[in-house]
């Protein structure tokens, strides 16, 4: 029932920005009663929704949401509230929201409430509950290695592929942000635009470092310390970004221990030569998969779990 | 039916050496009427099982065979014979043995071939075919790496899991030959074996160098040069050999042209310091893959196509 309250929250994607995805199913045991999402900013969450499709079958039934329901007023009333009213006997969370404690509400007023806290569903919201918990954004340090550890390969101007690239594209439209450092832009001006895929909006395209941006660059140079510029950015409601930079920034970001997660385009070519991914603190990460794309292989592993 | 015929020869892997495994299907239509695979060496040939298993049923059938059958006299007569004396009417065949000409023979013949050339077919064979075509054996470099391509980790003992390490002794024991340098040899002086797992028979085990070896060390030391030393070993039957050596020997096969295959265990940890994997020329590699192994992804990768 978790599953199909994750699938239903994933029909929110890209529209309830700045808020989290959220799904929701009321169930009599095997039997689907209600369901809802959170479909955008200002709307209805998507508890309510499903306790709206429910009716009077919410009384004595369960309800399963990704997200730990919220007990507060914000532009709606809480859910908390909505769930008491119809008689819900029991909660299944899939993870907690760390700026909320619509748990202890519901147990406080005797419904049963089972934390779940489900890896699915805190990958599902990674961005908006490491901004939550945080008051930075979460960071995913992207990078195009070939199998020798090189981000270059002599003679060639990429190191992946064509899908890995487009996909790289479509990375840039999922996040709020993206960002290269000052040996990025001298060497290839890049535009960070998310070209030739679907975009709901353009990501916020910045440089980190102390600058001057050529002549006709669009980006934003940021030349504060780190940290600070993450947290302003925050405060922006940017909650993802994607950190596009060299192996210098890299470094930089995972001194300050600023990144979250590491996505790693690995080529099938021995480079032979040139620098390595970044020199940076010993970190174990976890969660690590592997997928193909094209010829290259994508490695995604994470430092700080969401 | 080629898949069937895969999946066939498979039966024979470990008890066929030095020979190929191979496996035969006659069918017509979509009906099999005969299988067989080879199951030892001296035994008969997968082709002539499955004739015998088709009987009359062979006469005007399709025979998929793995490997291209053979045209001569071994220890059993040419399967070529056998096929043309059953009255097959089309050989389907997985892929070309590099010694033999049983596909022109039997075009000769009258009979239908069509050579598929399947990756799969390759595979299966991938050493037998190297070995057979090259005259030296089929080396895979196996490496265990971090995410930022170091083969050390501080104050760790290995920098991959467990569960591939158990894999690394499956590998050995599906090798003819193991092998490291004197720079593994002196640091850990190594045993090699084939531990915890089953085991047919034991892979030798080598260290290239000048030695000497450490007193007790069960390796055998070749100091020679290293395509001659891979070209005795292949007059040996030695058709596969496992590198696990580290960058310095690694790199001397690389600049010889003599790895066909990189596997590399990329284990979920920033090391931040420590030697990379190896420094070669440039390297355009092919079918790439990768696949979980505890918390470890192992990427493999062909240099030379089987």
């Amino acid at each position: 029932m978790l599953e199909r309250a994750l699938e239903l929250a994933e029909r929110g994607r890209g529209t309830t920005y700045p808020n989290p995805v959220v799904g929701a199913v009321v169930a009599r045991g095997d039997e689907i009663v209600g369901e809802g999402w959170h479909q955008r900013k200002g709307g209805p969450h998507g508890e309510v929704v499903a306790l709206e499709a429910a009716g009077e079958g919410a009384r004595g039934a369960t309800m399963y949401v990704t997200l730990e329901p919220c007990d507060h007023h914000g532009t709606t009333p809480p859910c908390v509230d909505a769930i008491l009213a119809a008689g819900i006997a029991k909660v299944v969370v899939g993870v907690k929201d760390p700026t909320r404690d619509g748990i202890a509400r519901l147990r406080e007023s005797g419904v049963e409430v089972e934390l779940v806290d489900l890896w699915a569903a805190r990958v599902q919201n990674e961005a908006w509950l490491t901004w939550a918990r945080l008051g930075r954004p979460f960071v995913t340090y992207k990078a195009a290695v070939t199998l020798d550890g090189r981000v270059t390969v002599p003679g060639k101007r990429w190191v992946s592929g064509e899908e890995s690239r487009r996909l790289v594209h479509e990375l840039r439209a999922a996040s709020d942000a993206v960002a290269v450092g000052m040996g990025t832009v001298r060497s290839d001006n890049p535009r960070l635009d998310a070209r030739d895929v679907e975009v709901v909006r353009q990501p916020r395209r910045l440089a980190f470092g102390r600058g001057p941006l050529p002549e006709g660059s669009e980006l934003e140079l940021l030349s504060g310390e780190l940290e600070e510029e993450l947290g302003r950015l925050a405060g922006q409601d940017v909650q993802s970004l994607l950190l596009e930079s060299g192996p210098t920034l890299a470094a930089a970001f995972l001194e300050a221990d600023l990144v979250d997660k590491l996505m790693l385009f690995v080529a099938p070519t021995i480079s032979g030569e040139g620098p390595g991914l970044f020199a940076s603190p010993p970190a174990m990460l976890t969660h690590q998969t592997a997928r193909r794309v094209g010829d290259d292989v994508l490695l995604t592993a994470y430092v700080h779990e969401p």
